[in-house]
């Protein structure tokens, strides 16, 4: 498998952010600054700034919004080759206006997403070298949840990643200004079927999926229904705006294990938004890298998506020395230096 | 007729404008400066400015991208009483991206603007006081070429005002990119029985109504086809994106005279976007206020958008006074002063 | 009294604040960030923001400068008709440099307020029919220390609308740079026959009135020397520069009701400046609108507050929909969503 | 001489000066530029980036907005010892707000520099060893135009200086906002006769001191009239507010010599504030240091004043080997290197 | 040879630009803005943008300004797999100090850029399979200018890439302040017998190769000494730092024939770095897509390098459609769109 | 010892620090923050602040960016009377980039600072009159660590000045990217019999000098080795790079007595680079000011050094006033005012 072009493609909407600079707000700011994300895209850029080769797959505008958004992946070293071009007079880029929150004052979103480019995304676009391209495909319940048409998209594509050897992740990442959670419900049960790794917070599980007991029952109940090889579910606390704790508990069923550490308490949050995609993005990676020890994945995971918060924008900013170097701090006892110089 | 609330209300879509900063490109801007602006927002605020009492007539969302449009609406001390408010999850402001050009690089422009909050205006929505209530009436082709639907409401909204007894203005404000000139011509000629201050660019005359003959011959034959009293054209020469000259020409019908003065040379244009509405601006303060003289209604339109290409934004950003020096400088002939000091 | 024009008219100094960017000294920095404000006028413009129709009584100089604060006071959707203009070469607005705070490094201001044109304010200029054109009167203390004639002109006015059945608002507002207390207890003893509703707080009765006795019997005491309607008294707690707690205790004179609820704490403090203004305005809105159940007062001055010390600048910046979201969400016990999306 | 602690002394006001950033308007601008100036201590600041040593005499407030002129004169390596502080509770330091223009707008100017910590300075707060520390004393007609009391405090130093051997140096920077020709006209000819070298505008010589003939005969008139040693006029064209002419022309009495150059044409204007400073800054640093030979006064004065034009800010940003190269090329006719690498 | 993995590999230093903003000066900056660039890296960056794939080869350090290069590098869709990393405690990256100049001020550029870590870059640091990877290589003077021993690799590699069929394309880039005329062209004479495409200004040619003649006979004299297949000279007239005029003529040898068009006349500059790459960027493009037709060189050469003029930065920032766009109006005669709306 | 021309002269390396904007990372950030510092200087910066008469010695280049950094010095009042231009072509100034920290990601530096102009810096360079003009001279361990030749030129100077009775003050300052423990104990060793003044803290006694036991004995057993007069030991508490404690003890050997006062906690850290150095400042303020009662030198040393954590730059910002008003509230028990106001 290694002789794949890419370690992971990722499925899902390209966005331009616009958020008003610190502590302004939507309502009376001069300027918004602008960042590229999208659930998917996130996950992506984090593998790629981690070291592995990432692709995104969706569809944007072939106009100046979309030269910008292909500017800033390529800047994220995430490959477009798969990000088809739509010329049509009507093209557009989904957008989101984000302000962030301070005590008591929490974090807003405007949504601007609809009839966008990436609903016109046909699966018969792509070519059928993509299938075999990579060791993992990922996307997510946002995806699902846009219309009908991208869902059904989706899940073909899905199905072709999975007949060529391709590791299916999904994140659940339930949104309820996009379908309720019935409507969610039913359509991730369909294709559970097709995959490996489930992404799941203990709280949608309950809320969803009606799952009861323990966190731990809950997240080994997915794999009793499914043919899940993992599932990891996240625990972040948000004290303020300004201040999370973060922790995650993954699940392996082949061994019957939980893997799990000392969750990261007290981060100065800068930027909250993409920090659950930074999760998925170092745990993907763990699990990519380490399959052996699942330690990893808990301990990558954890600590990008800690460092994402302490960012502004929708991706992590960071390279592996440093992640490694948080895990060790984080993992040991003792005194630590305050920076090196 | 003094004693009608507003001097004047414009109809027209409300926008966001998203620019980079001076110089920079959309495709790679870090951040983007906002202005809200709109053809006949452009008209009302610039009136305002000059000291008569105006409103908006349309729809906004009513989330926080709408609340910021109403907040710099109510910076230019323009009314929002008939800015409906679009309470449905799918409310959306429209959205254009501009860059300023540099010489040979050309000024470009990405509309983001369908299936915006406007489009769902209904005549019905407005109170009846509303049609009572201004001395003149402005909108423009652009909201026309909108779609159908809104044609229609524009239609019957100024059937409405004209009955109780308002004075129609009316741009052709011709766009390429919404429809086709046989598109205008047809529907513009159905107005224009309504019109009384009609503006129409010599070249949009000769290539949207086929008009002949010298600039002012193409003027005067609006006013044999139609009961308009007023008919303006405007000169804009673009020497380079940071370098305009403008003039204009006012024809009046019952006098068959027409106003005219020198043209501004080398204006340092900072911004050129709204320099045609700002025209607009001073041209019908011109009229509503000196409907004796129209070559007051030339001076301060020539003046106003002169003004408004050296600010950045969509709105010019001038009190009265300064209008009024400026139009005196370039009146005469001997030396001016830099400044005063 | 439905029918009157405004629902609140505040009389005041209207200033401009210059300040550095957030962390940065006064006494290096290359750029100052401009707010219009003034004690009087962030009330307005929270009145304003919560949704009732409000006007600023003062005078400002007619240059640019006064042109700046009209525009930002137009942006408020506060009216300007009673906003008097100073022709005057020697006229100039207010000014005051406010630096931010980091502990242990406390907030430092710096004023260039004398020799103003609200200074040159005559009861005369305005018109006989403003005094019975508002509900509700508001002025504060630091009005009538401005000066002898200052404070003569306001007292004049304050009676002028209590004849004509206006409501008398009052903010103690204690300033020891403008005079001293025993200077402001006496002029202050002398309007408060005149006053309905009453903000001072506790410390203040204390230190100003020489107040004795439990919160409640200091504010009590008042009602029984004058015939006010209402006494408010805030609470505010200064852990650090950017860590403030905020409550506050309305008493309402003819039902002898104490109304309170627990305090906001943890406030994530970005610019505490006009955070008492808007504790009145939440406070005045809720008297207004809600003047059988002062609970409203309470709740939404708190939360009115609270948002304030988030946002930069003088005024607060919110609709009222999101203080009605912050005020379930406080006062419930259960966990609340980081955000809707 | 030599041996004196300053090349150079200006006494007059340290303003504050206030300004939206480029092309934006003050009437709506969201920051302010700060930049300390004042037109002698624009020459002071000139005259020690070009190598001398330079004093700035004067009075300022003791408060942080003091602190924050006296942290920009240091920079500008002009000693602040004769810089007195004012710390009575009413010290302010003016202000002036400035807005560039842009063809057919013009630059715009605020004044508020009434009542500030200047009026007060008295000539019996300066030591008597400030009299003997420098080789040349310089002061302008701003100065003079304050108040009476200011002109009288000024002229008494100006004389003691004089009386021990300082050379006099004097611009009439005539403005009309301040005083009339007339006043300027009776207030110059007093202190004339103290005089050495003097800076007058041609325009100003004939406007104010009724001068009549050719320029060097106006030049001229002032040396019979006077014991002057020099004098110098300058020749600005505005052709508009981003691009300016200019050039000068110095008259040394004792030689009876006219020096001149060709003049700098199309200036590529970012900020003319202070050019004429710049000039003066450069012609006595000429002066100065080359006494022999005025022709370097002029073409140092030209440069200086040239490169001031190009730059924000009111003081000139350079250093001398810059000027000298501009002056090689300037004067040179070949081809010149567009930049050096 | 279209199966190469990269149509176009360069070869050079990777430098950090720092720029003070707009019109400000380097000796009193609060800011520097960051700019990766480097005349082959622009180059490179230049024919990405056009739509060929090319790639870096160099030497950056793997610190975190290390990091930024290769995010920038990234985002201008170049790669980085030939660009290898300095992991020693001295790596650095060069830097040079960049000031933008406004008539009659000229640009300034301080260098800093020795001992970086491009200096230990050795030819057997780089895989075999690199020499067969690219339709072109490109390199200029400036990296045999650095020392003795980047030579020798250039020198090496170019040989390499020689033998395995790449064209070779080479810039003179001639800088005085890195060598002197006569060391630049033994050097060069000696690489001259490997090169195929040949950069050279007309001027450098007679300076630094003693070239006498008409242009056309200097570039025609190079193919007679050398096997040179293409011959390229740039003519660029610097009327101000903000307004130039450029130009380019191509000989080819195989067919004996000059190539040109009508020069860029008034490019209103915004940041001329990086242009005279920006053409080589077009020119290489025109060369690799339409070998045939060395008018298409021509054309998109000046015209990229017209286009990079008006924008920051080091690259220029395009697409292809723009680039088409403005050499059909450039060679049409007719009236042209002010913009598309 | 009053007459000497400066209370204090400092020896060490001025840097240009390179600083992403708050929270922005430097793998990404557009723009870099400009800061010059270097402990020493800092140390000069903060005295002068202070209001003590300082001076930087050592070597900057004759090009812009050492203008720049002479600029910056002069603007914080310290003298460049005895710091060197490099005119060579090589010559540089040293640089760092910096970026803060957000919990849990950790601050981060990138040095470039080799080969820098200081590393030429000779003792002969500086003229004799030096050693006598200072009451104080004050270096530290960072200047010795850069290669052998400074430390030669560092301990010649040291000892010059001690040969004039100036006080010998030295910081440790241990870094461990410049020399080894070992390395630095051996060199410091050798300089300590000229040291009267000797900052040091309790880990680095500890783990450079071996010394154990109490804090207060390894503080008192550096005075029985070597005749210093005062020892200072730092004791910092990083919570998060948000939130330090900050506090300290002196120790005066000849009356055998400590001082102390209890810790700044909770500092709300901007930017904490530099507040080692401000402490120093501080300290030695309070032994030059007031050597009689080293309790003040502990009080203003941990007040400067909170200080200047709460605002970004390497410099404090600061008056003495507020110094005071800062220890004054520390040491009471007490409320304090908010604000003065």
């Amino acid at each position: 498998m290694e002789c794949r072009k890419y370690d992971l493609l990722t499925l899902g909407e390209v966005l331009l952010r616009l958020s008003p600079p610190a502590n302004e707000r939507m309502i009376r700011t001069s300027v918004f600054e602008q960042n590229i994300g999208g659930a998917e895209l996130n996950v992506a850029a984090g593998v790629a700034q981690l070291g592995l080769r990432t692709g995104m797959i969706g569809k944007i505008p072939s106009n100046d919004i979309g030269r910008l958004a292909r500017n800033e992946i390529h800047r994220q070293n995430v490959s477009d080759e798969y990000l088809l071009s739509d010329d049509e007079t009507d093209a557009r880029l989904g957008i989101y206006f984000y302000e962030g929150g301070a005590a008591p004052r929490k974090p807003r979103i405007v949504y601007d997403r609809r009839n966008t480019s990436v609903y016109k995304m046909k699966a018969d676009e792509f070519p059928e070298e993509m299938f075999t391209s990579a060791r993992c495909f990922h996307t997510c319940g946002i995806t699902l949840a846009l219309d009908e048409k991208v869902r059904e998209t989706a899940v073909t594509l899905m199905r072709k990643f999975k007949e060529h050897g391709t590791l299916i992740s999904f994140d659940v990442n339930f949104r309820g200004n996009l379908w309720s959670g019935e409507e969610a419900r039913k359509c991730i049960e369909e294709i559970l079927p097709l995959v490996d790794i489930f992404f799941c917070s203990d709280s949608t599980a309950r809320l969803t999926f009606q799952k009861k007991g323990t966190p731990e029952e809950v997240m080994k109940s997915f794999t009793r229904d499914y043919p899940l090889s993992i599932v990891a579910a996240t625990d972040r606390t948000v004290h303020s705006p300004k201040n999370h704790s973060f922790g995650s508990v993954i699940y392996e069923a082949k061994s019957d294990r939980f893997y799990k550490e000392k969750n990261y308490e007290n981060i100065e949050v800068v930027d909250r938004i993409g920090s659950g995609d930074a999760y998925i993005a170092g745990a993907l990676y763990g699990i990519l890298k380490y399959p052996e020890d699942l330690s990893q994945a808990v301990s990558i995971g954890n600590a990008v998506s800690a460092l994402k918060n302490t960012v502004p924008g929708d991706f992590p900013a960071m390279d592996f020395s440093e992640v490694l170097e948080l895990i060790y701090e984080h993992q040991s006892d003792g005194p630590v230096m305050e920076m090196k110089r």
